[in-house]
This record gives C-alpha cells, sequence and structure tokens, in this order.
C-alpha cells in the first residue's frame, strides 16, 4: 500500500477547515464552545492547522448576519484559543476584495500563523498581491484557485505561471463543485507540479459523488502534501474529506483519531439535527453536472428538499437527463 | 477521463442489490410495494441484473423471524415480477449450506436468470460444486469470495487455482468489510485477471470508509466489467456503492437516472428514519480495523449508539488507539 511508503508521507500536513468551510452553512454562527470544542480536538489530535474561519472587513459584512468566524477578529480568536500557546497552527482564508490590507495586522501581534487566499483564475494577480502583503507581514500563506474545474486549459495556464513567479509556497487544487473524479485529481496535481516546480500542493476536495476521501487518496498518492478535512465532513452542501477517515488512513503516529471522535460525538453529529450537509441527492446532481452547489443548497432549504425528481427536472443544461 | 474510453464500458454490466444486500438490515422485511419500486426502477433504468434476495432453503431459516426474500420463492419472485418479460435480468445470491440443491429449479421454469454464489476461502471446492449445479440447470452463475481482505496470499493462489480451472465464468472481488483503499482494489482486481484467464471479474464494495464509489471506479479502471450497487447504498452496515452515483458516472447511454431518484424518493429516502445504513462512525471503525462490521451493527442498534468514543475504547486489538 501507498501509504505504507513513508516518502509520501512524511511531509504531510493536515488542515481542519470544520470551521471555516462548515460556517457556509449556518453563516459562522457557531457557539464558543462548539469552536472550542473543536480547537481542542485539533490540538489533541496533533493536527498541524486549523482555519477557524475568514477574515473579512467589517465593511464587507453585516455582523447583525454574520458570525464571528465570518471575520476573525483577535478579540474572537483570543477568547478561544488564548494566545494559542500548542503545536497547533491557526488559519484564516481571505477572499479578494472582502478585506482591507490595513485590517490585517502583523503576524507577531496575530494568533493567526497562516493567510489563505482564495481566488477565481481571473483573480490570481490580485491573489498574489494580497499573499505576497501577507507573508511580507509575517504569515505563512497559500493560494487555493477555486471553481477550477470550469477553468479553460490556456486561462488555467496562465494562472500558473504566475503563480509560478510568485514567492507563495503552497498552491491548492481545490474542487469547489465536488465534480472530480480520480483521473481528474490526478491530471490536476501533476499539472501544478510541473508547473510550480518548489512549491508544495495541496488538495481541497468536497463530498458530492462520495468521493472526497478518496480524491484526498489519490491526491497524496501524486505528491500533494496539505490535506484539508474537516470534522464528519462538515462543510458546503456536500461538505468535505472527514479528516477522522484522513486520519484513520494515514496511520502516522503523530495524530490520534480518539479526540476527534471525542469532538464529534458532542458536537458535530448533534449538529446534523439542524444542518443538512453530506451526502444528499441534489448535491450529488450539482457535482455530477460541474455546477455551483448553490442551487442544490437552496433546494435543501426549501419544503421541497426530498423531491429529488422535480429537482433533477429543473437543472438546465442537463446532460444527466438526456 | 478514462469514462470516456469506451474500450473500458462496453461490456459493463450494473447489479442492483438493493434487496438483498439492504435486507441483511432488516431480515428481507420489505413491503411488496418496496420491492416492486426498485423492480420498476431497475427495470425503466435498464440496470442489467437485480439480486432481488438469497435463495435459502426453508429448514435454515425461520419463516417468522426472515420475510420473503431470504428465500425468493416462486410464488413471491412471481407476485412482484409476474413473468418479467424485461430486459432486466434477475438474480438471488446462494450461501454455502444455506440451500439444498434439490430445491432449486431448473432456470427454465424460474424467473431467476442468474444465481451467485457467496463463500469464505475455504468453501471454494463447495462454492464451485454449487455453481455448476446451478450451470447445468441452466442459470448464469458468479462466485463471491468474501471477507478476502482477511485470507492469506497462499491460501488465496489456491482458490484461484481452484476458479480458473472451474466453468464459473464470473468472479467477484468482494470488500466485506469496507477496509480496502484503491491500491488495494487495483492490486486485487489485476491479481484475479492474471489468475483468471477469459473470465469477468466483478466488484462488490462497502462504504464504511467512504470508498464504495471510489473503489468501484478504481476497479472498472482496472478492467471489471460487472459492478454491484444499491439505491442510496442501501445495505449492510455502512452499506456499498450508491447506484444513483455509478449511472451519473458511467455516463451510458443504455442507463436513465431519472428512475432511479424516483425510486430512492418515494422508497429508499424515507426508510432512513428507520435503519441506519451507510458512514456512521462505528462502521468506519470496524472498517479501519478491518473487521467484520457486526459489531458496528450491534452498537448501531444499542442505546450508546452515539457514542462513538465508548465504542473505540472497546474494540480489541485497536490499532487506532495506539
Amino acid at each position: 500500500m501507498k501509504n505504507s511508503h513513508n516518502m509520501y508521507l512524511e511531509n504531510i500536513k493536515v488542515m481542519d477547515c470544520t470551521i471555516r468551510d462548515g460556517g457556509l452553512m449556518n453563516k459562522w454562527q457557531f457557539s464558543d464552545d462548539f469552536v472550542r470544542g473543536v480547537y481542542n480536538a485539533c490540538v489533541e489530535a496533533g493536527i498541524d492547522y486549523m482555519e477557524i474561519g475568514y477574515l473579512s472587513s467589517e465593511k464587507a459584512f453585516d455582523r447583525n448576519e454574520m458570525g464571528p468566524w465570518k471575520f476573525c477578529h483577535a478579540k474572537d480568536l483570543e477568547r478561544i484559543v488564548g494566545k494559542n500557546e500548542t503545536k497547533l497552527k491557526l488559519s484564516a482564508m481571505a477572499d479578494i476584495g472582502r478585506i482591507e490590507l490595513t485590517d490585517i495586522p502583523p503576524a507577531s501581534e496575530s494568533v493567526l500563523d497562516m493567510i489563505r487566499v482564495a481566488c477565481y483564475a481571473h483573480q490570481v494577480d490580485k491573489a498574489i498581491e494580497l499573499a505576497h502583503h501577507c507573508m511580507d507581514k509575517g504569515y505563512e500563506t497559500t493560494i487555493n484557485l477555486m471553481a477550477v474545474s470550469t477553468v479553460g486549459e490556456v486561462e488555467l495556464n496562465e494562472a500558473l505561471a504566475d503563480i509560478a513567479k510568485s514567492r507563495v509556497p503552497v498552491f491548492y487544487a481545490v474542487d469547489s463543485f465536488g465534480s472530480m473524479y480520480n483521473d481528474t485529481v490526478s491530471h490536476l496535481v501533476n499539472k501544478y507540479k510541473n508547473a510550480l516546480p518548489g512549491k508544495e500542493i495541496g488538495i481541497h476536495a468536497h463530498n458530492n459523488m462520495q468521493l472526497a476521501m478518496a480524491n484526498t487518496i489519490t491526491a497524496i498518492q501524486e505528491g500533494c502534501t496539505m490535506l484539508d478535512a474537516t470534522l464528519m465532513g462538515l462543510g458546503r452542501g456536500a461538505g468535505n474529506c472527514p479528516i477522522e477517515i484522513l486520519i484513520a488512513f494515514l496511520k502516522n503516529p503523530k495524530y490520534r483519531l480518539l479526540p476527534l471522535l471525542q469532538a464529534i460525538q458532542d458536537h458535530i453529529h448533534p449538529m446534523q439535527n439542524s444542518i443538512d450537509w453530506g451526502y444528499h441527492i441534489p448535491y450529488l446532481i450539482t457535482g455530477a453536472l460541474n455546477q455551483h452547489p448553490r442551487s442544490g443548497m437552496a433546494w435543501m432549504d426549501s419544503d421541497q428538499k426530498n423531491d429529488f425528481v422535480t429537482f433533477m427536472r429543473s437543472m438546465h443544461d442537463n446532460e444527466l437527463l438526456e
């Protein structure tokens, strides 16, 4: 088995995104107890990074609508993690255009260790600029190119050429729509590796076709070293790679499974009563059609959520109906 | 993408096992309306085979405990499918020692087209004998070697040598415990192909680590042509490869997705309120430990079902606790 090849696995780093990606399902309205439970589990399990939310400008979103982890203000962070005197590194994600550079404190004054910049292909120049700014302030950075399954080859090659010239050390293969099969993941990771010598590649998978864990394994086998995952897969729509399956797979003595199961038992599993993340037929349909999950999420929020046939028939350009 | 390579996919046959494998969760106590819904969906969707239950001797099980699909008596079959004047072929599974040869009618007098023989490695001789008997009575047959993840290499090689000499045309790679990763599936399918020239290989996956769909894709890519799947993955413990995801993946014009979604909507999804199949932490733990799911199923039937930590701690020889 390839997961016994230490050459693959020595450099693996696992990033828990439970709060950041899960918050897309509840507008980051998590209780402090919930966030602290995830944080403590990550610390005790030996997880490498925890992404605790988004960095956003106060002007970009309404505090009455969005919970604290949409902003990651210092006082909220410190209420949960204190000075974070642990081995766990903390990350926040920044979307292009949603954050003012002047709002980002120097890393020396923040409990955050990393800022990950999420962008679409046409925003890669701005993403590099923001990431360089964060690096100059002392943060680790990555760039996460979203929705790559809809990007043409020429545009992607141009984006990669720009990334290659940047100082940003990590670039992510992101399956935003959960539409990728293993061969697509292999192709993409290899394309990124070849275009970006000397950089690390990360993987962020979604579970629309129940392939998030498998695609993460494939990415590891192709040389990815930064792995995104969440407790029980909590994340937008069909959710992400479940961190508990990933940790069981890695069999790396630096990780412990039990604290993750405790957090699932105490915090995540009970949330299934109020939030419909995970494998559901509407998310399968958007994933298989390589479409944004928003129509599936709207359907799952409606009174018709279990009328899968009507949802299927409502989708435009639906090759699955042919 | 490999699924655009018609050379792989021309010979693909999909086997719906919803009633047979799902019955392991409710002792085959399905209503006629439910079984008819699955049957009609398979017919309308263009599925190749439907496995409607087990062939068992009346002496082997109690009719008061087990529903009709544990026995597949002619009168029960015909109440659902009439003479089955459709393109859908019907299958039943036979376990070694649970059926008398004299109880099996000639295929010409049965609506069944196929009898699949399930066995453990030490029963391969008996399985070949039973399969030959069924072939002589006019049935298509397969042999499905269960729990291969616990079989030593020498014993497996001997079993394969016996299968190779038999007339049985199809041999199944079965991941009974849901413990296999993609490289194990690749290895196993290639081992079977090399040992069994001229025979077809099938795949039957379980979803303990959310890998059933991915492992089925891997098996296809390695040359498997008979694919087991069930509606919404309904099956023992964590369940099987979901047939709706598989059909969306195959993009073969002979299949239609919508009738499967209708059956899920009408019959399968509502059953989630009463049966806990699918991804649950106890099934992850048995799968990751390469153990039979029975301890996970017993836990899920208990009042402690959501106490994952205690279940984890209760498992013997638990390398995941190290």
